[in-house]
């Protein structure tokens, strides 16, 4: 697969290994930036609306000003998309920085952001939707304001690398025993055939497939709660799944030394795959309409 | 001034304008790094021992390796030194990212370390060390390690831009009330003769210029308790000052609307700040010493 990133703000396409910054850039040197990973089934982009539109709350909310409408940036990536001969999965990787600038905390002046995107293979992860994964329980060491998806990726890093060399997939984000989210997917508790997820406040990333899965349990009438659940409350639940644009609905059958309902997928969460499945596919039968 | 920067890991000197990183760089895309910043005075690094140590402490809590000993950092931050024909007082600043890979939360395999630094202009700020300088006060929304001198930085550079857009040099950082340190420095209060200050716990940075300001507090014979005190207790306040190693012992004379003492620096502070000036100038009498 040949790789055509694009440095959007230049709106100038070059190989990924000829594009580089300066070290005094503010993603570098402060994180001063947010950025957006978004999912590329059979040559389609899945929730790209979705994506950009958070992608400018999250420029926003760091005060971070974007040289294009959304509707600019969706047309730059669907170009960047077609300059790709996909063949395969993919997903799209997409940050925008403040720019570049002598070192200073401060807001640089008459700087512009620095912004690039560029499309990577993505398989999907069949064997892990199959049979679950396992995860841990860490503490939620994050900064406040987690709905922002920005570069200051550093808890998020270290928490994953203690779920993998603990033989894990991901991590259990938890305050004073509340569980949040994960490391880098939002998570769910299914008790009682109700399905448990902490509240979309600033403290957890606001996820595209988590907003797709409200949809599912809705149209499957599947009840839905947006409570948080707590560590303790693991041992007791029938079935715990988590989310995001790489994972999709991904089941968990261990947490810690704890098996999950029966140690395999459980019945409502097979629903939800199925019904993400169903959703894709008719984004790839929509391609299939606009192209025949 | 001429600024030759350094690629500490290969060991070779090069100009600023020509060295620069992949955009699949860790500390462009998750802030997987940490940094130093050591003030050079009359062609002298201050503290940089403690500066190495820190930085090497930082180091190993986010698990990254460093190719050096302390003792080797050291020889290469003073040849960088050399380099530079340092006529100005300067600073340097030094980072470590854990490499450049492609993305992925997990650390990558067999990645070498990225680590460079630079020497800036650092004038020192005379009239903020005369008059004193206004701050306000802001959440502390950080995360819980900042202990560790990370790259994380967008919520200190969204609260130092705060301050700085309400005509402020610097925002008090508290969490529930109690203040923890500023954006970028340490924070001390001053009732009836006794210094206050948070305690080093992983929620604040372990300043160097904070350890100096402990051993000139004692040889002056003015009390400091590493007790931590709150955004209710400013307005009683007989002195505040802030300490960073840009920032040196800076007194503090107004918190929002709150003019501290009769908003000139206090004389506690005024001790501190003479014994700064002192040790400096050891500093630069020790090189005359051994260049003469």
């Amino acid at each position: 697969m040949s790789v055509y990133p694009i440095i959007l703000s230049q709106t100038k396409f070059a190989h990924k290994e000829n594009l580089n910054y300066p070290f005094e850039e503010r993603a570098m040197q402060f994180g001063d930036g947010v950025y957006e990973v978004i999912r590329i089934y059979n040559g389609n982009f899945y929730l790209i609306e979705e994506h950009v539109d958070r992608f400018f709350r999250s420029a926003e909310a760091v005060k971070i000003k974007l040289p294009f409408t959304k509707n600019e940036l969706t047309s730059l990536l669907n170009n960047l998309l077609l300059k790709n001969s996909l063949t395969t999965d993919a997903k799209l990787y997409l940050q925008v920085s403040r720019g570049s600038a002598t070192r200073d905390h401060l807001f640089p002046a008459d700087v512009d952001a620095n912004i690039y995107a560029y499309i990577q293979d993505q398989a999907r992860n069949t064997s892990a939707l199959n049979d679950g994964v396992k995860t841990i329980t860490h503490p939620d060491v994050r900064w406040e304001y987690c709905y922002i998806k920005s570069l200051n990726l550093l808890p998020n890093v270290l928490a994953k690398q203690t779920a993998s060399e603990n033989g894990a997939y991901e991590a259990i984000l938890h305050k004073n025993g509340i569980v949040t989210e994960c490391s880098s997917s939002n998570v769910y508790l299914i008790k009682d055939g109700i399905i448990y997820t902490h509240p979309t406040t600033k403290n957890i990333l606001h996820g595209c497939v988590r907003m797709q899965v409200e949809k599912f349990a809705k149209d499957l009438n599947i009840p839905l709660k947006e409570e948080p659940f707590t560590v303790d409350d693991i041992s007791q639940a029938d079935e715990i799944f988590l989310t995001s644009s790489t994972s999709e609905v991904l089941p968990i059958v261990t947490v810690d030394d704890t098996q999950i309902g029966n140690g395999i997928p459980g019945h409502l969460t097979r629903l939800l795959q199925n019904a993400y499945e169903n959703d894709i596919k008719t984004l790839t039968s929509n391609k299939v309409e606009q192209t025949s």
